[in-house]
């Protein structure tokens, strides 16, 4: 078998090199986020149900979890939540199989309390917070794809499109980066952080402006000099952040739309925005890279909660970073890369309708020099296809 | 001020005479009962959480849980709820006071959380079963009548009627006892005994039947012999109790519809069967006394979930058992004694429009020598109307 | 087969010549009645579904209908529902039969839509009122008791109580009929009339009060006169009715909580209360022969909404009625009279454990006189046990 | 005041000149676009009511529609849904204003119902479908910038972005008028054609490849043969629409994954697969042109539902693509353009921070000759930027 891998110049200037360039990330806490995490590990937890009860992945799909926002009455030194966020958990899921009942309602509602006690640990569940589910019944197939045995390729089923890019520029990797930091090795230090902190960066030429909204938790946070302080010390942190990663100019700002003389700041009792007001749903946020990055082709397809054995849009999206990442990181001289791979119905997966890698170059590399690399790395990456399943189940893969 | 009550001879053989009775208990762990519990657990959150914020109790009502059945796969030492329980809290609260947002929903779910830990012990809380709400919005008009100053007595704003009876029969002590018995001194020591235990005593002359459905944890239960030794521990249990209880003939059968050779047996993860099938919902179980009694006269009110301040339905039901009681326990010769409250509207709670005390005497006891003491009771219970509120507030009475 | 029947003299005074007497009837409007009517047309249409596809009644039971009141803003002349009246059908029922899907939840939801569309026509589906669905799965198990072949008696399996009573007082008939022209004849001429009409009756003696709670839709009632005259109007309707049923002294009160200086009336925007702040549930209001009667032996099973081929409880309920009223009507000089059934398990339902009538004879009249007459119309109708079921299905038999 | 308008050659191929271009768009019966639907019928409904009501309009978002797939049993000559469709509405709306209660929810309601009614007729409401709503109590702030006065432009916010572009592609083109001609002239004679189609157009060179999944409605198909023509002619008007539009190569596949021999085939009760098993939310189908279009810059903002007086993400979005097209309408020789609009807090919105447009010219075309010219209707655009919001709240734009 040989894969129909492309590789070609990139028509258009790096995006490092663009005039503008705008990038998000919303934080793990954000309600659009919070409904992506509880999908995701919705599926992590079915998948690992069948593959305990039945030796194989059967057919579900939760990509779709809404979140109705509450409403609260935060307060220095510790407010309350008045109405509950409600959250419904909803999808499709195989509920029997060869007689016996799969307990999918339960571990889907196991899976989404405990992820939310380590994502939105402040949040109290069953008080702060409802989760209600509808799994509707799916049909029993058999997934013979991905089980004990030897994993197999499955089929495409579909005509789906994913898409992934790398490097990052200097500005995505400060706008990933804030966020990460800010809610793992910062908070640590500063429980006064709640992690729905929703970053913001924009570039125009050599100056990078990098916007954070960052909901305070109000027990940690006595009166407006603490709140102050809090912002400012979020203020250094990613300033410092961004310094390490650029030469270019940095300004950051931290909740500017506070103003104090109104009584109107970011404070919170939960941490995250879906405690007053804030509504959030599946694929409404980041992309699969972690990003939302108008000046680069997206796909619209939602990752978090797709099956990962059998959903083409999910397994591409994944797989084309992946590809990206490991042709940016193996091969010198790439200075932007966009991979794309498109499924042909009826075929195995790893073997596309295209796989193309576009490339812009350093200015001293030829393509012609490193395509060969690439097509080497790109096919690799295609043969192992079920690793991204794999990866995927076990939750080594973030989606969001 | 003089009250209207009236004495006089109850028109019938006292029940404990008659040839036929029927008493009903469902447990604590019944479906009917669960909700019922719960009702009136958010109730008095409620009450004290105005209590502690206003400083009076404001207009909610919360007398209409619905429990819907989830779906479970009990088996020997140890099954799993497949669906959970949906339990659904329904009322009226008032949501803001004087400018202040009171957190009602949280405080019903904190309540309906604690309730079910202590209640049904076996049942995890949000997997097992998901406790939703619906508050709707009541009027924010304050109830004067119960606060941190001196209690007065409120007006009656609706004809309302109330009924109890005492002493109890040998019947009704034994079902009522036995419930009592098995969920707290037995089960400490019995945990395969889960708390949904419904007895239903028959008594016909002076053969006393009776039949208990007892709900088996199967994680305590390894095979059939072991629930063959949990049910005749039960048995021997409510045998011996009975027999502290009557010089009748008893006889005691549990688990009735069990069939072994179809492997039909009482076995539940939970210990309620609301895990699988049988829903419930508020006032459709035990009435005040904690006893369903046909052969006497029962309101159809629904006391749990009731406001305690100002509905007089519970006030009069809880009130009239209390007095019969009384006047049970400290005058002579009562055989059978029901006693009615009917509320006049537009008077205060305590002028009862009729309160009477139907007696059945003892053969050589005269009504007329008892009457003034039963009146005097009356009269101060009635006195202290408002102590029923209070004690419904702290817990101090049940309602089912 | 002969079947055990005892006919006995009813322990009391009849009713009639009692000193206090207080009957109730909530009407269709009432949001108990409006549940208890979704259930039982819920009910209906499930059995007709099951008899359509399948030939013959399967398991399902939905005795459980919870109602959400909404907020409503009424006003002179037409005003608005503001949040809808929330319903939610809860029970069990087959869904999948030999190969086949039942669309059970389709099913409910159109027969309450129906029932709706005719019980509260002032109520706009869908926007007034949300109707919500929870059936579980129950078990396939064929029912052979009631199909398309002749009809067998199904053993009973559970212990179960039935009681009834005839002839109604003259104040419970007044109280019965009042909310049934009302809410027919009366309704015809005047729409303005709600169906949520609730009549309490209460006889001291000679005299009766009647209090009417009627609940007047805003759309034909343009100013205080015309809801004065309304009122009047209902007024004198249901004393020329009362005076038709007794000669006792009769007082009626229409919408006594009215207090026009305080714009307080009962007006509303679809003729039920449950459109402001009233929630209701199955079993909470009329027993099975439509009435209230505290001084009456009642069951406290819900009848509405149960499985009319074997559920005991609603079978035996709606037939120690029909007995009664059997007896009351073909047999002369019966005062009072009191049906009880108590199944048998094991054995089948027209061979009750017991099956008593007790009887308060007129004075001329002795019980063992008429007393092989009862027995016959008892037997007979025992013989006819499922008949109950036909009559339930078909829509003759009202069960609240 | 001037505006900072930025006219500059857009740096990459014409997307017509592309090698490679994948184009999709999901009709108005696909999940998500009804849930697209829902949420932006339910915000002209909000807007209208407070326009209406108060003369302005207040705070609301209404853009989290969620949809639950219902399940059905579609068969030749008409089948049945089983499990009705459930959609829950999920947004914040001002629910008091001036001591006037607004009937938020029941304006939703029914706004959604009437929806419905027009886009997926064949779906029964309240039986096919249940409808809920959960919107939360938004603040009363009253927006001063639409209303009976003159309108004023407000300001923004918060940093948002939208992008527009124009011309189409052929192959866009195509795409978006195969649904939208397939929907109303094709389904007006042919009524067996539902509403949910889905077209997906892929162009590698100079070959376009249509493929249309479409829900054929089982009551209007009686066999197998019946089918199959009307897949036929689908296939036949899709191929006609596009010869008219592209000279380039064009095949056409409709229902491509059916298998006659597994009687697997696209045959629905209502015309959407929302009946059986796909669920869909806001914002996850097409952007506000109506396609998704991996090739060019795409903003993850769903913009159905949002309130169009001051979310800046939906009139930047809608406003970005209407320069665009006046743009390539007006001036000659413009091959590909892209118009980005962002925000600046704390000016008008009329007053973006960054509004350029990029531009491939035709060959022969200069770009400087055309500069003027963009810039002038960018302006005029901008300076109407209120029309986007009353052409929104009219129903004059579609956003999806």
């Amino acid at each position: 078998m040989s894969r129909n891998i492309q590789v070609s110049r990139l028509d258009r200037t790096a995006v490092e090199d663009q005039d503008v360039e705008i990038v998000e990330r919303k934080g793990i806490g954000h309600p659009d986020s919070i409904s992506d995490g509880i999908a995701e590990s919705v599926s992590r937890a079915l998948s690992q149900l069948y593959l305990d009860r039945v030796g194989t992945v059967l057919h579900y799909n939760t990509d779709e979890t809404q979140l109705v926002a509450g409403n609260a009455a935060p307060a220095f030194g510790g407010g309350e939540v008045v109405e509950p966020i409600y959250i419904l958990i909803v999808g499709r899921a195989t509920k029997k199989y060869d007689g016996q009942q799969l307990p999918v309602d339960s571990t889907a509602l196991a899976a989404a309390r405990e992820y939310l006690a380590e994502a939105i640990p402040e949040l109290e569940y069953g008080t702060d917070v409802i989760v209600d589910v509808k799994l509707g019944e799916g049909s029993g197939d058999l997934q013979d794809v991905f089980g004990e045995e030897e994993a197999q390729v499955p089929m495409a089923n579909d005509t789906s499109f994913g898409v992934g890019h790398a490097p990052l520029t200097e500005t995505e990797r400060i706008v990933h980066d804030a966020e990460r930091e800010l809610n793992t090795t910062y908070h640590a230090d500063h429980p006064e952080l709640g992690p729905d902190v929703k970053i913001m960066g924009k570039r125009e030429g050599d100056r990078i402006d990098i916007t954070v909204a960052a909901a305070m938790v109000d027990r940690y946070i006595d009166d407006f000099e603490a709140y102050d302080d809090a912002v400012e010390s979020v203020r250094e942190f990613v300033s410092d952040l961004a310094r390490d990663r650029t030469d270019r100019e940095v300004h950051v700002d931290v909740n500017t739309a506070d103003d104090y003389e109104e009584n109107s700041i970011y404070l919170t009792v939960t941490g995250t925005s879906a405690e007053q007001g804030d509504d959030g749903s599946v694929g409404r946020g980041n992309r699969a890279n972690g990003l939302i990055t108008p000046n680069r082709p997206m796909s619209m397809e939602a990752t978090s909660g797709k099956n990962p054995v059998n959903h083409i849009g999910k397994i591409y999206n994944l797989l084309s970073t992946e590809i990206a990442e490991s042709v940016a990181a193996e091969v010198d001289g790439i200075r932007d890369l966009q991979v794309r791979l498109l499924s042909q119905i009826g075929r195995p997966i790893d073997e596309p309708h295209v796989a193309d890698a576009q490339v812009v170059t350093e200015d001293e590399v030829d393509l012609a020099d490193v395509e060969d690399e690439i097509v080497a790395i790109v096919d690799a990456e295609l043969d192992d296809v079920t690793g991204v399943t794999r990866r995927v189940i076990e939750g080594d893969v973030s989606t969001f």
